[in-house]
């Protein structure tokens, strides 16, 4: 292992896609935020120091031993820059602790198990011996679900336990491993005519295993579902034993046992192994459009009529607010054209239009009439048909934008999202609470979409952009986003659609569930853990 | 109370159509199974000795009188035929043991409490005292979930929590008491324009909080799911406090918390409140389809093709079996029509032939639409189009058929049903391996059906007939009944789909679902119900 990588290593998804800020954007910010030249130049709190750790590890030689024995000496890390890697996962608060300098929950070893037996021995042993145990996949965690705040292992699920088992061709089903990452079963998918469905913005650097413990969502999960639809069964290690569940199509044979491990974030065991429908891979079919509203309010109640009607369901369904859509004219370098200036003049102003996306796939002549309905229920809502552009053009930039916020963390800019579960009779409350919070901040903007959508409501997805407040960085931000977490549970919003709630959320998950369900979380969690060695240390609230 | 009134009373749904078994049926049970005359003239073990119980009560008077004061003197009842209407369900043994004056399980006294508030002071008397308590529906269990083995108190949800609380228009979603019939939910669902969606064989007398418990699903699941997919939110009072689980669309926080009880019968708490997905009520836009087939290979091939095609979905989708659509064809007064010939001249011929029946509800063009891709998947199947009206006439008799079982048993008739979830992979086998073993009993006939449906798999549905060994009534149909589970299971089918496990398929729980499944399932128990006084002695195999 390279001891000099720096800490900014670590902030890396390994993309090139995160260098800089796109032209676009630095004119925004240079004018929202007022930056100048020289803020351009240099980078703030670049954490370009080399990794070094100071925690004393809790793992005995012997234990690390043991471990080595279990998987092969070339599968125990425990140099300090695998041990920081493996510390957190994408929270901007430990992005901050990075460049800072600063890697406070560090594993003692980053292990990487070869086998399902060689899980099974892991957690025996480390639930005999008392050692924390946190299961990684992509690391792709904005919750702070990736942390090892009482030493142990991490689980490297991703070097080994990475292939495809089986397709099965008859009941449309994949079963993988947890470890593989999502471009690599899709690609093994495409090649035998399907896909996984599931294209969560994280996609490139999540693994199978992470989807299904966070409970996440892809992009086009209106129509294929969010992972926990997917999964028909799972095998589970669990220091109470190996959970494993089988294929039957809603039996009624008790309540479900593997959705205990869908939102678990680890805590309850190691998945290892899941079962997954899966769709026929026909991209030429898709049928798409993108269509403009007057008003948030008006986009919405076409959304949720459409969403009602009974007519086929859209896949991927989206509507960015006056400021989300703003910045997007803005960025693509759209505002101020010919077209811009008509549709202002048509009443879609900016400040107030709406951009949506809409895609339906399936059977060619099945996308194309839902897609007929969709345009007509649009059109209906007073939304006007702007093409098929726009969707294409987004969905080409959809995994990069992420890759952004390290970039504009050198320019100084404090920038995260948080995202909610509502239903629509308070989702207007919840977007507005939202904006007027944030409008309280100098400085300030936050741009909300809508982009997961069922039949009695949708999520509504918060991205905010501030500068950061020099020398006070982490109170600041803190502070900031702890009032916009309560700002949404208050207005009816949840704590999480598809980020999960990890240790970040975890101080609202009581309060916001209730002490009976909370209670009986932690029953379950006794049951399967009962030495409190599966991703310890206040995930989910436990 | 009536206390002159009869076992025979209590074998009744209360309804007329269960009086004789019409005249085809007689003629086919004639024939197949040579009966005679005389044997339509006389009612074997007729039951009709006034009901009169035995077994002392395990409640102290000072419990029952605590009872009254929370619920008021009217609504605690503790006759001999309260007790014994509350003392089990519709499951065959049962219905034997009724016929036979035997009443092994009965409650001490039927409690009908007003209030959720009610409720939940009974359940923490009971648990302190304990005293068994079983949640009653509708009571048309069919797994011998509702029983009082242990006495107690049998809790009669419908009497009074059986009302809807809200209909959000908003949401699309309806909040409803779980002691709720289905007829009168949909009733006012109907009047405001929504439909609940969900019409298993028992609606008539059944109830929300008994769909969830057992997970039931509806003849048009297909389309809009099972119960479990229906349910956004629910209320219910365990012993270790209230549960409370709140709307939010797919939210990730922790795990699904509603789920556990769906598909936990009673033995958690008492399900007091649902908030559950309504639909749109357009009876008038539902466009019909049935197909007849020459073999059921051809029809499930089909059917998959059609599940998996990613076209939109039928909602009602079944197939009935060359067994089952030969009886159809019979009783219906088909066979040796004109038809009939020219059907069974293009190859259609009787003991391979299958009824195939689909409907597609929603906007009137999107059915259509739907309809329109279905038949021509039929079609490229093999399967030949008949008509609609096989359909409309099957919907006719939808819920009738299953009161056919009180006078098929006063003749004589051993008959039940069981039913499995099964793979697409594993379909076939399943099938075959039960014709063969029911095909082992002399004078035995067997009608199996799919009629649940999904992309990676179906239920399967048997129905079987054979004349009672008399005199032997119970233990001949306990080891004919045992042999088909096992059947079902070693071929790869689950222990149930929408029947549920009750105390009747208990037995098979933990070798299914293995050890450390069945003691996660325990200690959910043991936290929620320390006392275990929910629903008690073996319900699940807990």
């Amino acid at each position: 292992m390279d001891q000099e990588k720096s800490y900014r290593h670590l902030l890396k998804w390994g993309d090139r896609r995160e260098e800089t800020v796109s032209h676009h954007m630095a004119e925004l910010i240079r004018e929202k935020f007022g930056l100048n030249d020289e803020d351009f130049t240099r980078k703030h709190l670049p954490g370009t120091d080399p990794v070094k750790l100071d925690k004393p590890p809790v793992l005995k030689p012997a234990q690390v031993e043991f471990l080595k024995k279990v998987c092969g000496e070339e599968n125990v890390l425990t140099d300090d820059f695998s041990r920081a890697r493996f510390s957190c996962g994408k929270f901007y608060g430990e992005l901050l602790d990075l460049r800072m300098g600063f890697v406070p929950d560090p594993p003692d070893a980053v292990v990487a198990p070869r086998t399902h037996g060689e899980v099974v021995r892991i957690i025996e042993f480390c639930s005999e011996e008392r050692i924390a145990v946190v299961p990684a996949g992509g690391l792709s965690s904005v919750t702070g679900a990736v942390r090892a705040p009482q030493g142990g292992i991490a689980l490297d699920l991703t070097r080994y336990l990475n292939r495809v088992i089986e397709i099965n061709r008859v009941n449309k089903t994949v079963t993988v491993q947890a470890g593989m990452y999502g471009p690599a079963l899709e690609a093994e998918l495409n090649r035998q005519g399907y896909s996984c469905g599931h294209f969560p913005q994280s996609f490139e650097y999540s693994t199978v295993g992470g989807w299904i413990s966070a409970r996440g969502a892809g992009q086009a999960s209106t129509g294929y579902g969010k992972i926990e639809d997917m999964v028909v069964a799972l095998k589970a290690v669990t220091p109470a034993g190996v959970i494993e569940t089988r294929e039957y199509p809603r039996t009624a044979q008790g309540w479900d046992l593997f959705r205990v491990f869908a939102g678990a974030e680890g805590t309850l065991g190691v998945i290892t192994e899941a079962t997954l429908h899966i769709f026929n891979y026909a991209p030429q079919n898709t049928a798409s459009a993108a269509f403009i509203f007057r008003s948030f309010e008006a986009a919405v109640e076409t959304m949720r009529g459409i969403m009602q009607a009974e007519c086929g369901k859209p896949h991927l369904f989206r509507i960015s607010d006056p400021d989300e859509t703003d910045i997007a004219f803005r960025t693509s370098g759209f505002d101020g054209t010919f077209a811009d200036r008509i549709l202002t003049m048509l009443g879609f102003r900016p400040g107030s239009r709406c951009l949506m996306f809409v895609t339906v796939e399936g059977e060619r002549d099945y996308a194309r009439f839902v897609m007929k309905k969709i345009r007509r229920k649009a059109r209906a809502g007073k939304g006007m048909y702007i093409g098929t552009s726009p969707v294409r053009k987004w969905l080409e930039q959809r995994y990069s934008s992420a890759y952004m916020r390290d970039p504009l963390m050198d320019l100084g800019i404090m920038t995260d999202t948080l995202e909610t579960a509502v239903t629509w009779d308070k989702l207007l409350n919840v977007w507005k609470a939202a904006h007027e919070y944030v409008s309280r901040r100098p400085k300030a903007f936050m741009m909300i979409h809508i982009s997961h959508v069922y039949e009695n409501g949708a999520n509504l997805y918060f991205t905010f952009l501030s500068p950061m407040e020099k020398g006070n960085e982490k109170q600041d931000f803190a502070s900031f986003h702890r009032g916009l977490v309560e700002t949404i549970l208050a207005n009816g919003g949840s704590i999480s659609h598809h980020h999960g709630v990890g240790r970040v959320l975890a101080p609202w998950m009581e309060g916001h569930l209730g002490k009976s369900s909370m209670e009986l979380l932690r029953a379950v969690k006794k049951h399967l853990d009962p030495n409190n060695i599966m991703n310890p240390g206040g995930t989910l609230g436990l």
